[in-house]
Protein backbone atom coordinates (compact mmCIF):
# COMPACT_ATOMS: atom_id res chain seq x y z
CA UNK A 1 0.00 0.00 0.00
CA UNK A 2 2.52 2.17 1.05
CA UNK A 3 4.48 1.14 -2.20
CA UNK A 4 1.25 1.85 -4.48
CA UNK A 5 1.10 5.24 -2.58
CA UNK A 6 5.03 6.10 -3.52
CA UNK A 7 4.45 5.55 -7.40
CA UNK A 8 1.86 8.13 -7.26
CA UNK A 9 -0.72 6.45 -9.21
CA UNK A 10 -1.95 2.74 -8.86
CA UNK A 11 -0.04 0.27 -10.71
CA UNK A 12 -1.67 -0.97 -14.02
CA UNK A 13 -1.24 -4.46 -14.96
CA UNK A 14 -0.44 -5.65 -18.63
CA UNK A 15 -4.07 -6.17 -19.73
CA UNK A 16 -5.20 -2.62 -18.20
CA UNK A 17 -1.83 -1.41 -20.13
CA UNK A 18 -3.09 -3.11 -23.40
CA UNK A 19 -6.60 -1.88 -23.33
CA UNK A 20 -5.48 1.76 -22.94
CA UNK A 21 -2.89 0.93 -25.97
CA UNK A 22 -5.27 -0.60 -28.01
CA UNK A 23 -7.77 2.43 -27.55
CA UNK A 24 -4.61 5.35 -28.45
CA UNK A 25 -4.25 3.14 -31.22
CA UNK A 26 -7.37 3.20 -33.16
CA UNK A 27 -7.47 7.24 -32.07
CA UNK A 28 -4.19 8.28 -33.46
CA UNK A 29 -3.04 5.22 -35.62
CA UNK A 30 -0.09 3.04 -35.02
CA UNK A 31 2.19 5.17 -36.05
CA UNK A 32 1.20 8.22 -34.85
CA UNK A 33 0.92 6.74 -31.49
CA UNK A 34 4.61 7.32 -29.33
CA UNK A 35 5.16 5.50 -26.05
CA UNK A 36 5.14 8.98 -24.36
CA UNK A 37 1.61 9.49 -25.81
CA UNK A 38 0.44 6.58 -24.07
CA UNK A 39 2.81 7.28 -21.02
CA UNK A 40 1.05 10.71 -21.07
CA UNK A 41 -2.47 8.61 -21.35
CA UNK A 42 -1.71 6.49 -18.52
CA UNK A 43 -0.16 8.85 -16.25
CA UNK A 44 2.86 6.37 -15.62
CA UNK A 45 6.56 6.55 -16.48
CA UNK A 46 7.84 5.33 -19.86
CA UNK A 47 9.65 2.97 -17.48
CA UNK A 48 6.65 1.58 -15.87
CA UNK A 49 5.27 0.69 -19.30
CA UNK A 50 8.68 -1.26 -20.25
CA UNK A 51 8.30 -3.30 -16.91
CA UNK A 52 5.51 -5.16 -19.02
CA UNK A 53 6.51 -4.73 -22.62
CA UNK A 54 9.86 -4.55 -24.64
CA UNK A 55 8.62 -2.01 -27.11
CA UNK A 56 5.23 -0.35 -28.86
CA UNK A 57 5.07 -3.52 -31.29
CA UNK A 58 5.06 -6.22 -28.66
CA UNK A 59 1.95 -4.39 -27.44
CA UNK A 60 0.93 -4.25 -31.05
CA UNK A 61 0.99 -8.12 -31.53
CA UNK A 62 -0.25 -9.03 -28.07
CA UNK A 63 -3.74 -6.61 -29.25
CA UNK A 64 -3.88 -7.91 -32.52
CA UNK A 65 -3.31 -11.64 -31.18
CA UNK A 66 -6.01 -11.07 -28.97
CA UNK A 67 -8.31 -10.60 -31.43
CA UNK A 68 -7.32 -13.22 -33.48
CA UNK A 69 -7.18 -15.97 -30.70
CA UNK A 70 -10.80 -15.03 -30.27
CA UNK A 71 -11.72 -15.73 -33.64
CA UNK A 72 -9.45 -18.80 -33.63
CA UNK A 73 -11.03 -20.16 -31.08
CA UNK A 74 -14.06 -19.94 -32.36
CA UNK A 75 -12.85 -22.22 -35.34
CA UNK A 76 -12.01 -24.46 -32.95
CA UNK A 77 -15.24 -24.98 -31.59
CA UNK A 78 -17.07 -25.33 -35.21
CA UNK A 79 -13.94 -28.06 -36.30
CA UNK A 80 -15.08 -30.00 -33.16
CA UNK A 81 -19.07 -29.83 -34.25
CA UNK A 82 -20.86 -32.72 -35.87
CA UNK A 83 -23.37 -31.92 -38.40
CA UNK A 84 -23.93 -30.33 -42.38
CA UNK A 85 -21.23 -27.13 -42.85
CA UNK A 86 -24.15 -24.76 -43.08
CA UNK A 87 -24.39 -24.83 -39.34
CA UNK A 88 -20.92 -24.84 -38.55
CA UNK A 89 -21.13 -22.03 -40.98
CA UNK A 90 -24.00 -20.29 -39.14
CA UNK A 91 -22.40 -20.97 -36.21
CA UNK A 92 -19.23 -19.16 -37.08
CA UNK A 93 -20.81 -16.28 -38.30
CA UNK A 94 -23.11 -15.74 -34.79
CA UNK A 95 -19.44 -16.61 -32.65
CA UNK A 96 -17.61 -14.12 -34.66
CA UNK A 97 -20.07 -11.61 -34.27
CA UNK A 98 -19.61 -12.17 -30.38
CA UNK A 99 -15.94 -11.89 -30.22
CA UNK A 100 -16.12 -8.59 -32.30
CA UNK A 101 -18.72 -7.31 -29.91
CA UNK A 102 -16.41 -8.33 -26.92
CA UNK A 103 -13.28 -7.31 -28.31
CA UNK A 104 -14.81 -4.62 -30.37
CA UNK A 105 -11.32 -2.23 -29.69
CA UNK A 106 -9.14 -5.25 -30.77
CA UNK A 107 -10.50 -6.17 -33.43
CA UNK A 108 -10.55 -2.33 -34.75
CA UNK A 109 -7.10 -2.51 -34.38
CA UNK A 110 -6.73 -5.82 -36.47
CA UNK A 111 -9.06 -4.90 -39.05
CA UNK A 112 -6.90 -1.58 -39.73
CA UNK A 113 -3.28 -3.11 -40.20
CA UNK A 114 -1.20 -2.25 -42.85
CA UNK A 115 1.70 -4.55 -43.54
CA UNK A 116 4.63 -2.10 -42.66
CA UNK A 117 5.97 -4.60 -39.90
CA UNK A 118 7.16 -8.23 -39.09
CA UNK A 119 4.08 -7.97 -36.67
CA UNK A 120 1.43 -6.43 -39.23
CA UNK A 121 2.43 -8.92 -41.31
CA UNK A 122 2.07 -11.66 -39.19
CA UNK A 123 -1.28 -10.41 -37.98
CA UNK A 124 -2.11 -10.57 -41.88
CA UNK A 125 -1.03 -14.25 -42.83
CA UNK A 126 -3.18 -15.17 -39.26
CA UNK A 127 -5.86 -13.18 -41.28
CA UNK A 128 -5.41 -14.40 -44.07
CA UNK A 129 -5.82 -18.34 -42.65
CA UNK A 130 -9.22 -17.30 -41.16
CA UNK A 131 -10.28 -15.76 -44.38
CA UNK A 132 -9.45 -19.54 -45.96
CA UNK A 133 -11.19 -20.91 -43.46
CA UNK A 134 -14.39 -19.13 -43.69
CA UNK A 135 -14.01 -19.95 -47.50
CA UNK A 136 -13.59 -23.38 -47.46
CA UNK A 137 -16.39 -23.93 -44.84
CA UNK A 138 -18.85 -22.09 -47.55
CA UNK A 139 -17.23 -24.02 -50.15
CA UNK A 140 -17.60 -27.37 -48.32
CA UNK A 141 -22.09 -25.90 -47.67
CA UNK A 142 -22.35 -25.25 -51.59
CA UNK A 143 -20.90 -28.97 -52.69
CA UNK A 144 -23.11 -30.23 -49.71
CA UNK A 145 -26.17 -28.17 -51.75
CA UNK A 146 -27.15 -25.84 -48.67
CA UNK A 147 -25.36 -23.04 -49.82
CA UNK A 148 -26.20 -20.89 -53.07
CA UNK A 149 -24.51 -21.85 -56.15
CA UNK A 150 -24.56 -19.17 -58.30
CA UNK A 151 -21.72 -16.69 -56.85
CA UNK A 152 -18.42 -17.58 -56.11
CA UNK A 153 -17.64 -18.99 -52.57
CA UNK A 154 -14.90 -16.69 -52.32
CA UNK A 155 -17.08 -13.96 -53.05
CA UNK A 156 -19.83 -15.39 -50.49
CA UNK A 157 -17.65 -15.58 -47.64
CA UNK A 158 -16.24 -11.85 -48.55
CA UNK A 159 -19.76 -10.76 -48.23
CA UNK A 160 -20.39 -12.81 -45.13
CA UNK A 161 -17.71 -11.07 -43.27
CA UNK A 162 -18.24 -8.02 -44.77
CA UNK A 163 -21.35 -7.34 -42.90
CA UNK A 164 -19.43 -9.15 -39.97
CA UNK A 165 -16.26 -6.81 -39.91
CA UNK A 166 -18.77 -4.01 -40.69
CA UNK A 167 -19.67 -4.15 -36.68
CA UNK A 168 -16.61 -2.27 -36.08
CA UNK A 169 -18.00 1.01 -37.57
CA UNK A 170 -21.42 0.98 -36.09
CA UNK A 171 -21.64 -1.28 -33.30
CA UNK A 172 -22.18 0.74 -30.02
CA UNK A 173 -22.29 -1.86 -26.51
CA UNK A 174 -25.87 -0.61 -25.87
CA UNK A 175 -27.05 -2.88 -28.73
CA UNK A 176 -27.09 -6.01 -27.22
CA UNK A 177 -24.41 -8.48 -29.16
CA UNK A 178 -27.54 -11.36 -28.90
CA UNK A 179 -29.55 -9.35 -30.93
CA UNK A 180 -26.70 -8.03 -33.36
CA UNK A 181 -25.42 -11.77 -34.15
CA UNK A 182 -29.13 -12.91 -34.41
CA UNK A 183 -29.12 -9.36 -37.21
CA UNK A 184 -26.32 -10.44 -39.12
CA UNK A 185 -27.07 -14.35 -39.07
CA UNK A 186 -30.69 -13.29 -40.95
CA UNK A 187 -29.63 -11.20 -43.02
CA UNK A 188 -26.70 -13.46 -44.12
CA UNK A 189 -28.64 -16.78 -44.48
CA UNK A 190 -32.19 -15.64 -45.26
CA UNK A 191 -31.77 -12.25 -46.40
CA UNK A 192 -34.06 -9.12 -45.90
CA UNK A 193 -36.99 -9.65 -48.42
CA UNK A 194 -39.73 -11.11 -47.36
CA UNK A 195 -41.15 -13.69 -49.75
CA UNK A 196 -44.75 -13.26 -50.76
CA UNK A 197 -46.33 -16.06 -49.34
CA UNK B 1 5.01 21.26 -78.07
CA UNK B 2 7.97 23.07 -77.15
CA UNK B 3 6.24 24.43 -74.49
CA UNK B 4 6.24 20.93 -73.15
CA UNK B 5 9.50 19.83 -73.74
CA UNK B 6 10.58 22.76 -71.62
CA UNK B 7 9.13 21.57 -68.74
CA UNK B 8 10.22 18.50 -68.79
CA UNK B 9 7.11 16.10 -68.65
CA UNK B 10 3.94 16.59 -69.74
CA UNK B 11 1.42 18.61 -68.23
CA UNK B 12 -0.76 16.85 -66.06
CA UNK B 13 -4.45 18.29 -65.73
CA UNK B 14 -6.34 18.35 -62.21
CA UNK B 15 -8.10 15.27 -63.11
CA UNK B 16 -4.60 13.33 -63.17
CA UNK B 17 -3.25 14.89 -60.08
CA UNK B 18 -6.32 14.20 -58.04
CA UNK B 19 -5.93 10.48 -59.16
CA UNK B 20 -2.45 10.39 -58.13
CA UNK B 21 -3.13 12.10 -54.89
CA UNK B 22 -6.04 9.89 -53.69
CA UNK B 23 -3.58 6.67 -54.55
CA UNK B 24 -0.48 8.17 -52.55
CA UNK B 25 -3.57 9.11 -49.53
CA UNK B 26 -4.67 5.74 -49.34
CA UNK B 27 -0.90 4.19 -49.46
CA UNK B 28 0.27 6.67 -46.84
CA UNK B 29 -2.79 7.96 -44.84
CA UNK B 30 -3.95 11.78 -45.92
CA UNK B 31 -2.28 12.98 -43.09
CA UNK B 32 1.15 11.02 -43.50
CA UNK B 33 1.10 12.47 -47.42
CA UNK B 34 2.54 15.97 -47.77
CA UNK B 35 2.54 18.04 -50.75
CA UNK B 36 6.02 17.41 -51.28
CA UNK B 37 5.65 13.64 -51.59
CA UNK B 38 2.73 14.32 -54.17
CA UNK B 39 5.05 16.61 -56.05
CA UNK B 40 7.75 13.56 -55.94
CA UNK B 41 5.14 10.96 -57.43
CA UNK B 42 4.14 13.21 -60.13
CA UNK B 43 7.15 14.18 -60.93
CA UNK B 44 6.40 17.67 -60.76
CA UNK B 45 7.14 21.08 -58.89
CA UNK B 46 4.70 21.53 -55.74
CA UNK B 47 3.93 25.06 -57.77
CA UNK B 48 2.84 22.58 -60.99
CA UNK B 49 0.71 21.32 -58.13
CA UNK B 50 -0.88 24.78 -56.62
CA UNK B 51 -1.67 25.75 -60.34
CA UNK B 52 -4.40 23.25 -59.92
CA UNK B 53 -6.05 23.24 -56.57
CA UNK B 54 -4.80 25.74 -53.40
CA UNK B 55 -4.30 23.06 -50.63
CA UNK B 56 -3.79 19.64 -49.78
CA UNK B 57 -7.21 19.98 -48.11
CA UNK B 58 -9.05 20.80 -51.80
CA UNK B 59 -7.11 17.48 -53.08
CA UNK B 60 -9.18 15.99 -50.09
CA UNK B 61 -12.69 17.64 -50.42
CA UNK B 62 -12.85 16.97 -54.73
CA UNK B 63 -11.87 13.69 -53.88
CA UNK B 64 -14.15 12.47 -51.22
CA UNK B 65 -16.55 15.02 -53.09
CA UNK B 66 -16.17 12.64 -56.68
CA UNK B 67 -17.16 9.76 -54.49
CA UNK B 68 -20.12 11.43 -52.23
CA UNK B 69 -21.41 12.77 -55.49
CA UNK B 70 -21.47 9.62 -57.54
CA UNK B 71 -23.52 8.11 -54.19
CA UNK B 72 -26.10 10.96 -54.35
CA UNK B 73 -26.32 10.82 -58.21
CA UNK B 74 -27.86 6.94 -57.43
CA UNK B 75 -30.13 8.45 -54.76
CA UNK B 76 -31.57 10.96 -57.22
CA UNK B 77 -32.02 8.25 -59.69
CA UNK B 78 -33.96 5.90 -57.67
CA UNK B 79 -35.81 9.02 -56.00
CA UNK B 80 -37.22 9.20 -59.42
CA UNK B 81 -38.05 5.72 -59.91
CA UNK B 82 -41.82 4.70 -59.57
CA UNK B 83 -42.76 1.31 -57.62
CA UNK B 84 -42.37 -0.02 -54.25
CA UNK B 85 -39.79 1.05 -51.94
CA UNK B 86 -37.85 -2.74 -52.10
CA UNK B 87 -37.16 -1.78 -55.94
CA UNK B 88 -35.80 1.27 -55.20
CA UNK B 89 -33.78 -0.35 -52.70
CA UNK B 90 -32.80 -3.25 -54.63
CA UNK B 91 -31.43 -0.63 -57.02
CA UNK B 92 -29.87 1.39 -54.83
CA UNK B 93 -27.60 -1.24 -53.94
CA UNK B 94 -26.62 -2.59 -56.74
CA UNK B 95 -25.82 1.24 -58.17
CA UNK B 96 -23.59 1.94 -55.02
CA UNK B 97 -22.00 -1.43 -55.91
CA UNK B 98 -21.35 0.28 -59.40
CA UNK B 99 -20.13 3.52 -57.74
CA UNK B 100 -17.77 1.60 -55.28
CA UNK B 101 -16.17 -0.34 -58.28
CA UNK B 102 -15.71 2.73 -60.85
CA UNK B 103 -14.64 4.81 -57.91
CA UNK B 104 -12.69 2.29 -56.24
CA UNK B 105 -9.82 4.56 -54.94
CA UNK B 106 -12.21 7.61 -54.18
CA UNK B 107 -14.63 5.64 -52.31
CA UNK B 108 -12.02 4.17 -50.32
CA UNK B 109 -10.36 7.51 -48.81
CA UNK B 110 -14.21 8.69 -48.09
CA UNK B 111 -14.32 5.55 -45.85
CA UNK B 112 -11.18 5.94 -44.40
CA UNK B 113 -12.00 9.80 -43.33
CA UNK B 114 -11.61 10.89 -39.74
CA UNK B 115 -13.21 14.58 -38.43
CA UNK B 116 -9.72 16.10 -37.94
CA UNK B 117 -10.57 19.35 -40.74
CA UNK B 118 -13.58 20.93 -41.59
CA UNK B 119 -13.00 18.66 -45.13
CA UNK B 120 -13.40 15.96 -43.28
CA UNK B 121 -16.17 16.76 -41.22
CA UNK B 122 -17.84 17.99 -44.55
CA UNK B 123 -17.79 14.71 -45.95
CA UNK B 124 -18.91 12.66 -42.85
CA UNK B 125 -21.88 14.40 -42.53
CA UNK B 126 -22.81 13.89 -46.49
CA UNK B 127 -22.24 10.18 -45.53
CA UNK B 128 -24.45 10.98 -42.66
CA UNK B 129 -26.91 12.13 -44.49
CA UNK B 130 -26.32 8.94 -47.64
CA UNK B 131 -26.93 6.70 -44.30
CA UNK B 132 -30.56 8.30 -43.41
CA UNK B 133 -31.71 7.79 -46.98
CA UNK B 134 -30.91 4.24 -46.97
CA UNK B 135 -32.08 4.20 -43.57
CA UNK B 136 -35.39 5.46 -44.32
CA UNK B 137 -35.97 3.33 -47.74
CA UNK B 138 -35.43 0.54 -45.65
CA UNK B 139 -38.38 1.32 -43.19
CA UNK B 140 -40.57 2.23 -45.78
CA UNK B 141 -39.62 -1.44 -47.53
CA UNK B 142 -40.52 -2.75 -43.93
CA UNK B 143 -43.59 -0.50 -43.28
CA UNK B 144 -44.79 -1.73 -46.97
CA UNK B 145 -44.37 -5.30 -46.09
CA UNK B 146 -41.34 -5.79 -48.30
CA UNK B 147 -38.46 -6.20 -46.08
CA UNK B 148 -38.38 -8.28 -42.68
CA UNK B 149 -39.79 -6.33 -39.78
CA UNK B 150 -37.90 -8.37 -37.24
CA UNK B 151 -34.42 -6.34 -37.47
CA UNK B 152 -34.66 -2.65 -36.48
CA UNK B 153 -34.33 -0.80 -40.14
CA UNK B 154 -30.82 0.94 -38.85
CA UNK B 155 -29.47 -2.28 -38.50
CA UNK B 156 -30.26 -3.95 -41.87
CA UNK B 157 -29.44 -0.92 -43.95
CA UNK B 158 -25.95 -0.81 -41.72
CA UNK B 159 -25.38 -4.59 -42.88
CA UNK B 160 -26.73 -4.34 -46.45
CA UNK B 161 -23.67 -0.70 -46.55
CA UNK B 162 -21.63 -3.06 -44.61
CA UNK B 163 -21.56 -5.69 -47.47
CA UNK B 164 -21.10 -3.15 -49.83
CA UNK B 165 -18.70 -0.91 -48.50
CA UNK B 166 -16.58 -4.59 -47.78
CA UNK B 167 -15.57 -4.35 -51.15
CA UNK B 168 -12.99 -1.80 -50.75
CA UNK B 169 -11.13 -4.29 -48.87
CA UNK B 170 -10.79 -7.16 -51.25
CA UNK B 171 -12.43 -5.94 -55.12
CA UNK B 172 -9.76 -6.06 -57.55
CA UNK B 173 -10.95 -4.87 -60.90
CA UNK B 174 -10.46 -8.34 -62.67
CA UNK B 175 -14.33 -9.78 -61.38
CA UNK B 176 -17.08 -8.10 -63.33
CA UNK B 177 -18.46 -5.22 -61.38
CA UNK B 178 -21.61 -6.02 -62.75
CA UNK B 179 -21.35 -10.18 -61.23
CA UNK B 180 -20.53 -8.52 -57.77
CA UNK B 181 -23.48 -6.29 -58.14
CA UNK B 182 -25.22 -9.35 -58.51
CA UNK B 183 -23.70 -11.35 -55.89
CA UNK B 184 -24.51 -8.24 -53.38
CA UNK B 185 -28.20 -7.77 -54.19
CA UNK B 186 -28.61 -11.96 -54.37
CA UNK B 187 -27.18 -12.62 -50.57
CA UNK B 188 -28.72 -9.41 -49.33
CA UNK B 189 -32.14 -9.59 -50.71
CA UNK B 190 -32.63 -13.60 -50.54
CA UNK B 191 -29.80 -14.67 -48.36
CA UNK B 192 -26.75 -17.34 -49.10
CA UNK B 193 -29.04 -20.85 -47.42
CA UNK B 194 -30.73 -22.79 -50.25
CA UNK B 195 -34.17 -23.41 -48.74
CA UNK B 196 -35.02 -26.96 -49.21
CA UNK B 197 -37.89 -27.33 -51.69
Amino acid sequence: MAERARRGRPGYDLQSVLQVAVVLFNERGYDGTSMDDLARRLGISKSAIYHHVSSKDELLRLAVNHALDGLFDVVGEIEALPGPAIDRLERLVRRSVEVLTERLPFVTLLLRVHDNTKVERAALARRRDFDRIVADLVKQAVAEGSVRPDIDPAITSRLLFGMVNSLIEWYRPRAGSADVADAVAKVAFSGIRVEPS
